[in-house]
């Protein structure tokens, strides 16, 4: 296995132990294996194949983008500022109906290229033609849960054969990739699959052995409407499905009771929080502040492009860590580190992925990134994980690896062919558009 | 004067009737001259005597930020997360009463070199030692409205003085830099500031003819206790005091009631929208969509990068433009060419700067910036505004012009040493921390 080394660069550790020092850490094959403060021992000097100096850079966990649909990425700006149902109804799906596996496949890598350039290392993706997304993940050396979301209300036959399509996808590419791809078992949502088939792939998730993840409670219209449907809310009505008898991860879960928060966090259930996503389609403001206090375990996600419209998760840490102040009217919630844990270590834990990513420590997977300090906007040198938070993006980030392989090279890719990527995406939106 | 023309390039110039087409522009000394579609003339290619390839170029008008205080860059991540009165009063207030005038010339030029890297070519800046900005503005070759904060809760000695040297400051420097800087007269607050000083401060206003500037309604605290002190809220206790008697921009403005978004609608006062400050401070979210639906000017500012952490008006831009769907529900609140307009045309406007920057078109001050097309976030090809606005960020800025002249040549800037300035910015830092 190769060994290889980093000197004389800051570490972001989020390891409340050793949050923050500068010194030098070792990489054996796709793990950390060991790092310190201060010069590097001289076993290791002699064992690293390789050394990376790490003068002027700020290396912390690669992001984890909890929640997405990457292939969406083909319809960044093709319709903004319109009504959800307008912008779903006439525009949207009429769109995504007319997706191929190639241009699932163009689609997520364009943007597997955009999440490695600003510096997410794992990301959920919920998409159909699956293993295309797959694909892309085996060869851009990102980490990834992937899940086929099904819409259920669709005719019996239908609904068999997407359920066989999940099952089929998640024996196929659970572990693959040398183990960087993890599934879930995905019903779309509350609103878009009927009780029964909610219920068939709980069962087919207990069978497989694999979590859950849905949307849930993201629009005000589709609460009242569950109530109407189903006579309680969607998280009570998920709970009575079996939904959470299984890990489960839910995204938006921006209209929650206190009673809801109190449910979420007894069944151990994680929150993927999608701010830029959540304001853009108005929403409204998840109540993110009460959801760490009750405990649950909450992550960032982008959401797809066509509600964001970019991948940069630090614009989800930054938002995360201002929104909540200017909502709940106290300048102390999600102060700078706890909003950078929501973009690295509690999404890994949202993802089932804790003691794999997200953290840097010995005996951790391999996945971080190295952010350039020698910029205007982080001088003076005051508070680095401040500077990270409130005033660094995606664009600061220089490299990138992922189990233990190098992704990107000061700002170059080394595992996508980019501007392949771009010119093929642009031609399949060409394509759909008609 | 010198002639040049850019070529083949996108131009989203805010101007309705032209709003966004492909072609060329000419500049001549420190105006645009010239511009249109398809190729450029004959006449033109023969004048010019430098042809920039706008290839992959998207030019707009420079950004203009109408409130900040530059010099505070010098305590970017000094004291993040805290309750407003500990910030200002534990952590602000002492170190600022350290500034010396040099602390102020290297603040205000880390500030300068941040906004020119990041677009923006127009900033307001209220401080003390005033004369030390204007020297940066005048090295940089930013444009600039600079104003003399005062706090007037001083002895009658130093309040004479303070306005002595606002006064002073006008006289020598209001025009300035070849017409660059203009100045406004400005009491720092009404909560702190007896009526009388600011009934002085109108007056020199109106003496010098001057625009006037000032926090306004930022906290619901200030109200309150504007309410306490003199029996009505701000923007009335403003009016009877003559404020609104002169051309007005007021800085935040978070908390107004439907009477007096009216009140600003007749007075014509305008107003800066401080979105990231405001929330990251906890003060609220101002009611920027029923300000703008009632006819008001509103710009956008960053406020110090105490409260923000950085210069990045984009990021201002588009908060604007997120923020207000997620708060109202509305989703096509603030469209992405309304939020650009706040940045660059309202904002000049709001700085009585219409018909000088903020526009691209024949006659106006050539103060534009080019944005690199060439990017993963800028594919596929279907908005460049909604592209601007939703995907884009500071870091994309490759070249910047003000008043005709280049600023940033590549990311890298022509007017000032960057170098130099982090190095004596950091020094300054370290020497106030003590």
């Amino acid at each position: 296995m190769k060994r290889w080394l980093i000197t004389n660069g800051y570490f972001a550790t989020m390891d409340d132990t050793r949050p923050l020092f500068k010194g030098w850490m070792a990489v054996e094959g796709s793990r950390i294996a060991d790092m310190g403060e201060g010069e590097a021992p001289a076993e290791w000097l002699e064992a690293a194949a390789e050394t990376v100096d790490g003068q002027d850079l700020l290396f912390l966990p690669g992001l984890v983008n909890t929640h997405g649909h990457a292939a969406m990425s083909l319809l960044r700006g093709y319709a903004d500022d319109l009504a959800l149902q307008d912008w779903l109804q006439n525009h949207m799906w009429p769109m995504e109906a007319k997706f191929t596996g190639d241009d699932v496949y163009w689609g997520s890598a364009l943007a597997a290229a955009e999440m490695i350039k600003t510096g997410t290392t794992t990301f959920l993706d919920m998409y159909d033609h699956m293993h295309r997304v797959g694909e892309v993940v085996d060869q851009s050396g990102l980490r990834a849960v992937l899940t086929r979301g099904m819409i259920g209300m669709v005719p019996e036959d239908v609904q068999k054969a997407k359920l066989q399509d999940a099952v089929t996808f998640a024996r196929e590419w659970h572990g693959a990739a040398d183990g960087r791809i993890t599934v879930m078992m995905c019903p779309h949502a509350p609103y878009t699959c009927p009780p029964d088939f909610i219920v068939k792939v709980v069962e087919a998730a207990h069978e497989l052995n694999l979590s859950l993840h849905t949307h849930m409670s993201e629009t005000r219209f589709e609460v009242e409407q569950n109530v109407r449907d189903y006579g309680v809310r969607p998280p009570e009505h998920l709970d009575r499905l079996g939904f959470f008898s299984r890990p489960a991860l839910v995204a938006h879960a921006v209209h929650l009771t206190d009673e809801e928060i109190a449910l979420l966090a007894e069944r151990n259930v994680a929150v993927s929080h999608n701010p830029v996503s959540n304001l853009k389609l108005a929403s409204g403001v998840a109540r993110v502040p009460e959801l760490l206090a009750a405990g649950v375990t909450v992550g960032l996600g982008t959401d797809s492009v066509a509600s964001n419209n970019n991948l940069d998760l630090f614009e989800e840490i930054r938002l995360a860590a201002l929104l909540h102040k200017g909502v709940t009217g106290d300048p102390t919630v999600i102060p700078a580190a706890e909003a950078l844990r929501l973009g690295t270590t509690y999404g890994a834990r949202a993802l089932g992925l804790e003691g794999q990513t997200g953290i840097l420590k010995p005996g951790m997977k391999a996945d971080f990134i190295a952010v350039s300090t020698a910029q205007t906007h982080f001088v003076p040198r005051t508070d680095l994980i401040s500077h990270l938070v409130y005033a660094a993006s995606g664009s600061d980030v220089k490299h990138v690896w992922a189990d233990g392989r190098q992704l990107l090279r000061g700002g170059e890719l080394l595992t996508l062919d980019e501007e392949r990527i771009r010119y093929e995406a642009q031609a399949c939106f060409e394509r759909l558009r008609g």
